[in-house]
């Protein structure tokens, strides 16, 4: 027959640590404990198992687990010599859940269980204090009320209160045996009200009731949605442990109180924590009481000090890695109630992992495994002193887009952006939306507010490729640039006004809270050195093993030499991408790129092109030098045409008001006719699936031939310098064969003509972007051509769902509300749809051209979930912003280490 | 060795009519001819593959070959009793192309090929007519000098102008030898002058330069050009036939003519051609005399007359199809230079097919094979007159993007269409691009004109669907529609001017040109008894015969009961798609969406969703009642909210233009303001990627339940009334199985609710489109859900090309022109792309679910190419709009009967 129940006691344990799966984090933790002789009370754990089969019966525990439930009981009588409900000296127990991975506030506990109006005497008895037994008593229907019974917490707590109030003492300690008298009276008639029945009597029927619960609980809305948001499973079922009970609450000798074996705000190697004097548990987390810093115990009770000290070391050399526990102590006796590993911040995280390898506690690959890729954005960003924060108002709350916080005055356009940043001005640019033509703006601003977009939207994007905190689709924002104000949350704000935002977790505030700037950030850009950092030290320590592992390169997306720079500081490896188009929108430039669009003959317009090449050529030569020798990745003009002219509506409504005006200058008009002429020619229903990219390479050949030009002749000059360039041209947006056979053509052309003329050698490859999932599919087709394959996920990810990343945010939210998807396929790779595509094309595409390259350098480029995908297909590099460089290298690590199976 | 020149003479055939690959059509004909006895002067066939040989070697003719062809020009001396250039007895020959398929007017001709300064006084004694040698040799150098040696066909005949204008003769014939010594003379300065060299008097030089000339024909732009619009492939080569001289300009008994077996216009069995006494194959095309009708020849040369009939039945009985044939009567003998399947209108075909097969000649099968399926296209449209048409000023030009004719008073908006129609005017819509809110318009107009869009518009789609002749992207209209006009060819049209659109052609012509409707559509319509009309007695049973072969059912795209049952009187069996959405853009309905769309609250939207209950059921009733039984796909809501409402920039104009007037009325304004607003909350930046479809659904499911109410109210009341109904729910847009298994659960509830009041059986399905790369990738999942795939291959094509069909005619048009791709993916299935994804999703949801049903409803159903890949990858039916209903019925045989290789 199979198990359901796994006993634990010093002497008899059914479990250990690698159990998880089946007896929960707290249960294997619990038996774990046990076995290697840490004081636990005995007790034992209902598996996950039990869980599932209770769910899939339709909320039943059946009888045979009933009865290994009862078998155990009556071990855990023997164990602790007491017997469940006994009139003389009664077993009372805790019951807790414990899923495989903990669930904060997601579950509850119930202590006391076994009291009766019977045993509470009993118990009164044994202890000679009856107020005691009386406080464990209203504790337990209080805790079974709300847990078991959906009798409502808050109508407790006001019974407590009024009782409190009318005897006039503040702490629940100071009330008297008659006033729990009355509260449990209280308590029992809210149940009774609440229930229609009594609070049960039966102990055994309390056991069943609650280990019921706990199972239920695992299907609650609440718990649901916590497991969607942390990419949890739901058929993971929880564990219930039911333990002996041990009395924190059993006078001045006794005490409970949690803690964490180093800092986990800092990771600092020191015991921290807090506890209570004669409490139980849940005193410490309402917060009635301020507990009193663990510090203060070696005082208090110096003996047990030191035996936790001991016991919590053991705890971290056992499990190598920072410990947070729960602990009791009765009658001057320690006892350990958990054990896990501790949730630290990214700073911690880093810290701990290096220094529990230098203390030769784990090895260098454990190390890596120990801190979260995504946990290292938190030492990039500046923050929030958070007193500060919670002293102003909240006004909405988006998308946290790009983490961080930013304070700022407020300003509506990107223009305004730059000539307040001018006058030394802090600003936040707000917008509906933003577009290529804001980015002078964005650069600007200390952070970004839109009140439409998703989190791959071009403010999102934008904010985490120059790392500024950025808050998208706050749809609370109700903007009016007319009058440069916008309301939310019933305020109004404008321009000018102090705002702070926090890209962590979207909220917007009204006023400024102070930020600093991370210390790594300051030293990457050489304002501090790294070895006045130690922070600094440990990260870049951590970042060096994990090159040492993993098999994917790491490359940045970087536009500018500032961007390289950056990238190159923080460990890249090359360049991904080079968005030339962000080049044009420079305002020395946009003149010639808008003259070219709207030449009406080719030679107006090759004549125009001309002129943007001088410029593009100095951005190359300096991005090349700023690589060192690395491969730099350029992908040729991209974007529709129309995005650098005006906008039609702008346009018609200006013709409109002059024309309504009365004073209309007619020949201002008739230009303004003319060019809206021109926009409307351009302008496209779907301008995600127009005329942009390759196509209009393929229409506009003189373009990609001058973008050529810039290239190589930036190339041969580096070259004849005596530095060694690598470049890839990169050509987007294909969908056949053919179209990139038609821009390759040009590109060798030109690129033989101009190292003919230099007299050098100069090695450069072409090759496309996988985005289309046209493309993916005839890879066998396009490799013929392509010398090596990026996949632009973004656009990929677009198409292959029909979703635009601009409009989905709307409905895409409502998806991942209601459980239809788990994921977010903009911000983590969609496995299944956008995966296969991948798949497919990386196994085609190497069987025409076994040498491909293949590399990623779309926003899932520094995803670390995509991160392990790309691993798995073989890509040859991942490239991402360079902020995000850090997180891939240490994820790129973690996915070779989790392939070969070494952690 | 391999071979590469055939011989053909009545005693020595090499070749035959089955090698059309090799000896191209004419070659393998005229082999043929001379293999079944008919009098062909005998010649020799220089094949495809010594041209494919030509080109990749450079433009040589390899010395082989050079010797094959000498080897065989002796054989051809020896047939004729000639000798090439020889001085007493010379042998002339004609040179012409002749590649696989007809590629009329594409390639050239060279008569008298062998004349010489001398070998011409040598022809002049032989035949005893000076006049005629000359004549031979002057005809030689024009014809020479253009096709070889490139110099221009318009200064030989500037040249023969002015010497008849001088000789004060109007015909060629009347010019006396002294004038045709002038001819030549002047001929040959020509020659001297544009290429610096004398008119070759080698013979055998002017053999292989002319073998060349042919070969290099084949590489022309032109042609390309030719064969890409043609759907045929580029490397296939062209032959060269060179072939004994016979002379229809040898006097009176003398003639040259040609003729079909069989009227090509209406398919009636009578000789049908005209012929020239006294002439060279080039006067008949040349039209400087106009030629007799054959019928003439019966008295001019009885006896001919006779022969040629019995020689062109005998080739009608041989080759089984209409003979396009050449002839050349020299001194009253008959001789036959070619013979072809002739082309012919759809009405033709359709009655050739169906007399062949009754005259015993072919069978049921190949009588399909005759019948291209487009061309039946041809006799549903209504027509111009073609010689009025040639009267009226052609104003532009478009794509030809639904077939027909049509003429109309020009309007500017769907309202005025529709007043203008209730006042009896025919009207033409002219807009920039129609949207769905323009149906009521588009269905009151006669055609439709358009300045943007592709072949797959809505304009083009609607246009067919229709029925309506429709011109897209006529990129030369400039629209003002303020002024409510347009210009284009630098001529003004303005309201209320006729204009006649040729839908055939893309033809934009100014004024009234008379258009008669076709008798089929008359006869569907119920105008004209079957009966009464031949033509659709002849078009039924040929459809009819098809049915009888064909795999893939054939379904119809219908929104309406008038559609329903036209589809049905075409043969549908049943409707593959219904856009439910048409049915809300009627004026009657409409507030209610819009007050649904405007909604704060769910009730409200509810109660107004609530209001559209009856008329839905309504529609829906009567599309069944249409259907008689057969399966009726309905889909759900499909397109973005916004398109029920004004247009963004329309409100921004209109707010602008009343605040800039100062005579401002605030509360319009803030109405308008506040409609903006929700405009824009809704607007998209890619709508064809936003909230539509599946999406729309999941997040307003009151919508859903209120469409599928009213399909199964509607259901439930005609099983009651004792009619069969097969209702197929269709769910569009689906990426994922969990978006189905969303909307389908909705549907199921509400349908067994409605099924269990009524009482009654009522099977149905629930499907969904495939249209979306991911759902084809995951049908494997999908198919766990649905019951039936429709592959929307519209959207699918664009989202697999990442291609807007509204905005990709621009660059997709130059595509084509430059050869990067074959063929316009919107118009015939992208196979190995889409086809692709096609094939996959097939197989992977038959894996699931054996039985799933399997069917297409984008435009391409209709098209007869993507229908043959349709029969190739199993589906179960194609859908198309009712008037491709024939179309398809006549592709689904053709497909079948071509994979089983019947015929």
């Amino acid at each position: 027959m199979k198990k359901y129940v796994y006993f634990f006691s010093r002497n008899d344990v059914e479990g250990n640590k690698d159990m998880r799966d089946l007896l929960g984090g707290k249960g294997a933790n619990l038996a774990e404990m046990s076995g290697i002789g840490i004081p636990v009370p005995p007790g034992f754990t209902v598996s996950t198992d039990a869980c599932n089969l209770y769910t899939s019966s339709g909320n039943t525990i059946s009888e045979d687990i009933q009865k290994e439930i009862l078998e155990n009981l009556s071990k855990l009588e023997n164990a602790a010599g007491q017997k469940f409900g006994d009139k003389e000296n009664p077993l009372l127990v805790s019951v807790r859940s414990g899923a495989k991975f903990s669930m904060p506030g997601m579950m509850d506990t119930i202590l006391n269980l076994g009291l009766n109006d019977t045993t509470v005497e009993s118990l009164a008895k044994k202890s000679g204090v009856r107020r005691f037994a009386l406080d464990c008593y209203r504790r337990l229907i209080h805790m079974f009320g709300d847990v078991v019974l959906d009798v409502s917490k808050k109508e407790f707590e006001t019974i407590l209160k009024t009782i409190k109030d009318h005897a006039g003492v503040v702490n629940d300690y100071d009330l008297t045996e008659k006033h729990m008298e009355k509260v449990i009276s209280e308590y029992r008639a809210l149940v009774q009200k609440g229930t229609g029945k009594d609070f049960p009597q039966d102990v055994r029927e309390q056991l069943f009731l609650a280990v019921s619960a706990v199972f239920s609980s695992w299907n609650t809305p609440r718990a649901i949605t916590y497991r969607r948001l942390n990419h949890l499973p739901n058929d993971l079922g929880t564990a219930v442990n039911v333990q002996l009970m041990i009395f924190g609450n059993f006078g001045e000798t006794s005490a409970t109180g949690v803690g964490f074996t180093r800092d986990p705000a800092n990771g600092r190697k020191k015991l921290y924590g807090e506890y209570l004097v004669n409490a139980q548990g849940e005193d410490v987390v309402a917060g009635i009481r301020t507990p009193s810093p663990i510090e203060n115990l070696e005082e208090e009770m110096p003996r047990i000090f030191q035996e936790l000290k001991d016991i919590t070391t053991q705890l971290e050399n056992h499990y190598k890695d920072i410990q947070d526990f729960e602990f009791t102590i009765q009658e001057d006796k320690l006892y350990m109630l958990q054990t896990r590993s501790g949730k630290r911040t990214g700073q911690a995280a880093v810290k701990i992992a290096v220094d529990l390898v230098e203390e030769g506690l784990i090895s260098k690959e454990r190390a890596i495994m120990l801190v979260e890729p995504d946990s290292l954005n938190q030492l990039l960003h500046p923050v929030f002193d958070v007193k500060e924060k919670a002293t102003h108002d909240k006004i909405a709350k988006g998308l946290a887009a790009s983490p961080g916080a930013a304070a700022g005055q407020v300003v509506f356009t990107a223009n305004d952006a730059v000539d307040w940043k001018k006058d030394g001005k802090k600003i936040i640019l707000v917008r509906d939306e933003t577009s290529p033509d804001d980015i002078h703006g964005m650069s600007a601003s200390q952070g970004l507010l839109t009140a439409t977009g998703g989190m791959t939207s071009h403010a999102a994007v934008v904010g985490r490729q120059m790392g500024k905190p950025a808050i998208v689709g706050c749809e609370a924002l109700v903007l009016n640039e007319k009058e440069k104000s916008f309301t939310a949350g019933g305020q109004k704000i404008k321009e000018g006004e102090w705002i702070s935002i926090d890209g962590t977790s979207g909220e917007v505030l009204k006023g400024e809270i102070k930020t600093r700037p991370s210390v790594i950030i300051q030293v990457v850009k050489g304002d501090i050195k790294p070895e006045e950092s130690e922070l600094y030290l440990n990260f870049s320590k951590l970042l060096s093993w994990a090159d040492g592992f993993r098999e994917l390169n790491v490359r940045a997306n970087a536009d500018t030499p500032e961007d390289a720079q950056i990238a190159f500081a923080f460990g890249a490896e090359g360049i991904g991408l080079t968005r030339t188009e962000h080049m044009f929108f420079d305002n020395e430039r946009l003149p010639f790129i808008k003259a070219m669009i709207l030449a009406e003959t080719e030679e107006e317009r090759r004549d125009n092109i001309g002129k943007l090449l001088p410029f593009q050529r100095k951005d190359f030569y300096e991005l090349f030098k700023a690589m060192k020798g690395n491969p730099v990745t350029i992908r040729t003009l991209d974007p529709p045409l129309h995005e650098f002219l005006p906008k039609k509506e702008d346009l018609m409504v200006e013709i409109a008001t002059l024309k309504a005006s009365g004073k209309e200058d007619k020949k201002k008009t008739q230009e303004l006719v003319q060019l809206l002429e021109r926009v409307n020619t351009l302008s496209e229903f779907n301008p995600m699936l127009g005329h942009r990219g390759c196509r209009l390479g393929i229409t506009y050949p003189e373009v990609i031939e001058m973008q050529a030009r810039a290239i190589f002749e930036a190339a041969c000059q580096l070259v004849k310098e005596g530095q060694n360039v690598r470049p890839e041209i990169m050509v987007p947006l294909i969908g056949s064969a053919e179209e990139l056979a038609d821009q390759k053509a040009i590109i060798v052309r030109v690129a033989g003509e101009l190292i003919e003329q230099s007299g050098i050698d100069l090695d450069y490859t072409v090759g496309t972007m996988i985005e289309i999932p046209r493309a993916a599919i005839t890879a066998a087709d396009v490799a013929k051509e392509a010398e090596f394959f990026s996949f632009g996920t973004n656009d990929l990810t677009q198409t292959t769902f029909g979703i635009s990343r601009d409009d989905g945010a709307s409905f895409i939210n409502h998806y991942l509300l209601h459980g239809i998807w788990k994921d977010d396929p903009f911000q983590t790779i969609d496995i299944d749809g956008v995966g296969e595509l991948m798949k497919w094309a990386v196994e085609k595409g190497r069987q025409t051209r076994p040498d491909l390259k293949v590399g990623i350098c779309g926003v899932h480029g520094g995803d670390p979930r995509s991160i392990v995908f790309c691993n798995k297909i073989r890509l040859n590099y991942v490239s991402c912003s360079a902020y995000q460089i850090p997180i891939a290298r240490l994820a790129a690590a973690q996915a070779a280490l989790k392939e070969k199976d070494v952690v």
